[in-house]
C-alpha cells in the first residue's frame, strides 16, 4: 500500500508536515503504523502549486528516508497547496512514472489502494483513456491509469461524479471478469483551488484516512503525522471531503 | 538516434566489445560518428546468454560512459550471444522501463530508429499487443512495442516475417493518418540460438548497420568498434542478415 | 546495521542464496530477524569471482528487494566464491561509494557493525590508510577506512592479525578520545581463494554470525536463509574462521 | 570541466536561465560551446536562497537534460539568489556527493577547472581541512576540498584572501611535488548576500567566465546563456568580481 499527505491552508514549509513531526511522512515510508506494510520504501513523491496554475513536481524512485534532495527542497519551497507521498509497490515496477502524486494540467493526484488482479484489468482500463491524455500515461499503475481516466470523463467539471464513473466501471468488469481480489480506493486530488479525499473499498476495507483542521490549513493524511490522535478525525469507509483553500472540510458520501 | 552491437560465436567477455575497442559502445556513447546524434547518453543495457534457456539483463537511466557496475559487469561476464545498447531518447522518457536490449522469454530485442509522430501512433500500436503478452509493456517507446506486437505475431515461428508484417501495419497506419514523418527501423533481435539484423527505413534513410565475421564470431553493430574499418561489411539499406551460433550470417532482403 | 552473506565452494548461482530462499538476503533486506534493524533498504552490493583474480561488483542505491538488475544478475551468473550485502545506514550516507563489498585488488570486504562516534573519529582512521591506497577512498564509511586500512598493514600476508592491529589501534583512539559509544565488527573478507569471518564487539554485542557447510560449500551469513535453524552454527562472540575454497571452516579466537 | 551560473537580483525563476535561453546551462550540458567538454553529462545541480540562511539544493548524477525533476524544480522555485551547475567529470566518480554547487553553512560553492594530478595531492588538501569540517566532506574532488579548506580559512571574514591562500598553498605543493599539471580555477561562491567569481590558472589558461548586468540583476556564466554575445562582458584571467544583492559588479584582480 502507500503512505500519503495533503495540505492547503496557508502558506508553509513542506517540511513542516513531510519531515519533522514525530510521525512525519519521512517516518512513515519506513515505519508505517497503520498499513499493511510497514516499509513504505518504492519511491516518493512530492507536488505543489506555486504562483502557477500547474503543479511543481518532485519524485525518486529511492526510499524518501534517504534522500538528500527530499529534505532540503522540503526545507526550502513555501506552499498553500502541497501533495506528498510515499509509495509500497503493489505489483509494478518502482519508477519514477509510478510514483505518486501524478499530474495531469492543474491536477495532483495520489492514490492508497489496490484494484485487485490489476494485471488482467490494465488494458481495459487504459483503453478507457481518451486520446488526447493517452500521451500522458507513462507508468503502469492503476492509480495513474484511474487519474487519467477521471480526467478524460470530467474531473474538472464533475470532481466527484468522474472518479465514481471510473470506479463504478472498473468495479462492474471486475465482476463481470470474475475478480474476487477487491478494488480499494482511498485517494486524493485537487484542481490547485479544492481538494477532494475519498474513502471506498468493494470489500469494505478501504486504506485508513484522517484529515485535522488546524489554525493554518487542512491536512488530509493516511494515519497522523503527530501524536495527538484526538486532534484527528477518521474519514468513514463510504466517506469524503472536499475542501476550498481557506475553508474547513466538507462531507460527502462516496460509494 | 542510439547505438547497438550483437556478439554470437565463442564465449567472450563483454568488455571486449563493450569496454575495450578504441570505438567501443562506451566511446560511441559520448562520441558516436554516424548517428544523428553524437551523444547517446540516455541509458544503456546489456543482454546476454548463460546456460539458461531466458538471458539475463543489465539496464540503466545513466550514460554507459560513467557506470562503474557495467565495467565490472562486462568485465566478468562471458557469453557466446550478447547485445548491448547506448540510447539517445527520441521524445520518450530516460528511464529502466525504456532501455534496450528489450527482453520477452527467451528473446532479446534492440531497436535504433523511430516511428515518425509516435505519440500519435501509440495507442494504436500498443493496441496490436496481444494479451498474453500485454503485462510485459512496461514503457513507453516505439521499440517496445513493435517488438511485443512481433512476438505476439509468432516471432519464435516466422522470426523475419512477424516484423516485416508489424512494420507493415505500422506503416499503413502512419500513411492513414497522414504522418510524413519517416518509419526508420534498423533493428537485432535473437531467440538465443540465431541472430537477425534488418536495416530499413520508410524514406531510405535507415540508422547505419554494419557486421564483421572474426575467428571467435560475428558481431553486428550500429557503428565499427576499432578502427579497421575495411573488414567492417554495411548491411544495405533494405538488407538483412542471420545467423545462427557458430555460423558465418547469411543475407536476406528486408522491406 | 546490515546483513551479509559469503559463500565458496561449488559453482552456484548467486539467486541460490541472495534471492530464491525463504529467508534470502534480498528478504532480509525488507525483513531481517535478527538485526537491530528490520530494513535494511540503504543500497545493497554483491562481488563474486570468475577465472579473473580480481571480483566483479555490482552494487546499487536502491533497496535490494525492488531492483530488477540484481535479480537478474543473481540468475545468470555462477560463481565459486561471492559476497553480497543490504546495507542499514548507520549515519553515512546512501551512495554507491558506501555499500560493501568494498573491492581492493583481489580482496572483497563486508563490515555489520559500527565504529561509535564515527564522525569524530574518521579523520584519524583514514589518516590510518597508506599513501598508495588512499585514491581507493571513495566513501565515506568506517567499514571502507578500516578495510583500506588493514589491506595497508598486510592484509595479504596476515589476514587476522592486519584486523585485529587496526581495531586494537581505533579501540584505543576511541577510550583514549572518551567515546564510549561501542566499536562493533562483525566482518568477512577473501582474497579470492580462503575466506574469513569473524565476530567481536567492544561491549560484547557484536551483530550475529552464523555459517553452515553443505554439500556444495560454506555459507556465512548475518543470519540463516532458510528455517533449517539447527543446520547453522553460530560464530561465537570473540570468534572467527577461515576457510579455503573446498575446505571446511577452522575457527580460531578473534580479540 | 564543467559549466556554471549564478544569479543575484530580483527574484526570478530559475527555468529563466537554467531552462528557458537558447543557450541555456541544460542546453551546455549537451551542448557546451567553450568548454574542453562539449558533454557535461556528469551529473548536476542547483542551489538556491529561499527566506532561510542556509540555501535549497537539488543534484542528482544523471545529466541535466532528461531530469524531469530539474525542469519542474526550476519551474516552480523563484529566487533572488542561485547557483547551477552541470558536471563533466575529470576523474573521480559520478555521485552525488561529487555534485556542485557544495554547500557549508550559508555558503554554496562551485568550481570549474582541476587541480593537476589531484589523486596525488588529495590527502595532502584533505588534511587542510579543519576537524569541525572533515564531516562535511563527502565526496572526493578537488573542488569541495579545496571550498571546506577555505570555509576553515576565514571565507566567511576574507572571503577573497581565504580562496587565495588556500590555492597558493596547493600551487606550492604541486610545485614541490614536481607536478607539472596545471592548477586551473573558474570559481564563484556566495554567503548568501554577495556573490565572488574569480578567473585564474596557473598555465594561464583558466576556463572561461563572462556576466551580464541587466535590469534584474547579475548573471555570471561559464558562457553566455543567449546569443547576445555583446552584452555579456568576460571576466579577465587573474581577474575576479564582486557584487551585493542589488547592486552591479566591482572588479578586482585574482592571483
Amino acid at each position: 500500500m502507500c503512505r500519503f499527505l495533503a495540505y492547503c491552508g496557508e502558506p508553509v514549509l513542506l517540511e513542516s508536515l513531510v519531515c519533522t513531526p514525530c510521525h512525519s511522512l519521512i517516518e512513515q515510508s519506513m515505519h508505517a503504523s497503520e498499513a499493511k506494510t510497514e516499509t513504505n520504501g518504492d519511491g516518493f513523491g512530492v507536488g505543489w502549486y506555486s504562483d502557477r496554475v500547474e503543479p511543481g513536481r518532485y519524485c525518486e524512485v529511492r526510499p524518501a528516508w534517504s534522500d538528500e534532495n527530499l529534505q532540503s527542497i522540503c526545507g526550502h519551497v513555501r506552499s498553500h497547496l502541497f501533495f506528498a507521498h510515499v509509495r509500497a509497490a503493489t505489483g509494478t515496477a518502482v519508477s519514477r512514472a509510478n510514483c505518486h502524486p501524478f499530474k495531469s494540467g492543474r491536477f495532483l493526484f495520489m492514490h492508497n489502494g489496490q484494484v485487485g488482479d490489476w494485471s488482467k484489468l490494465r488494458r481495459r482500463v487504459e483503453a478507457m483513456i481518451p486520446d488526447h491524455l493517452y500521451a500522458s500515461r507513462t507508468g503502469t499503475t492503476d492509480s495513474e491509469a484511474i487519474f487519467l481516466t477521471a480526467m478524460g470523463r470530467g474531473l474538472d467539471s464533475d470532481p466527484v461524479g468522474a472518479v465514481q464513473s471510473v470506479l463504478a466501471d472498473i468495479h462492474d468488469d471486475m465482476k463481470s471478469s470474475g475478480i474476487r481480489a477487491p478494488l480499494r480506493f482511498t485517494a486524493t486530488w485537487t484542481d490547485g483551488e479544492r481538494v477532494w479525499a475519498v474513502r471506498w473499498a468493494s470489500d469494505n476495507k478501504p486504506p485508513s484516512l484522517y484529515w485535522r483542521y488546524t489554525d493554518s490549513g487542512l491536512i488530509v493524511v493516511s494515519e497522523p503525522v503527530d501524536s495527538q490522535r484526538e486532534c484527528w478525525q477518521p474519514v468513514p469507509n463510504g466517506g469524503g471531503l472536499v475542501a476550498r483553500l481557506g475553508g474547513g472540510p466538507e462531507a460527502f458520501s462516496f460509494h
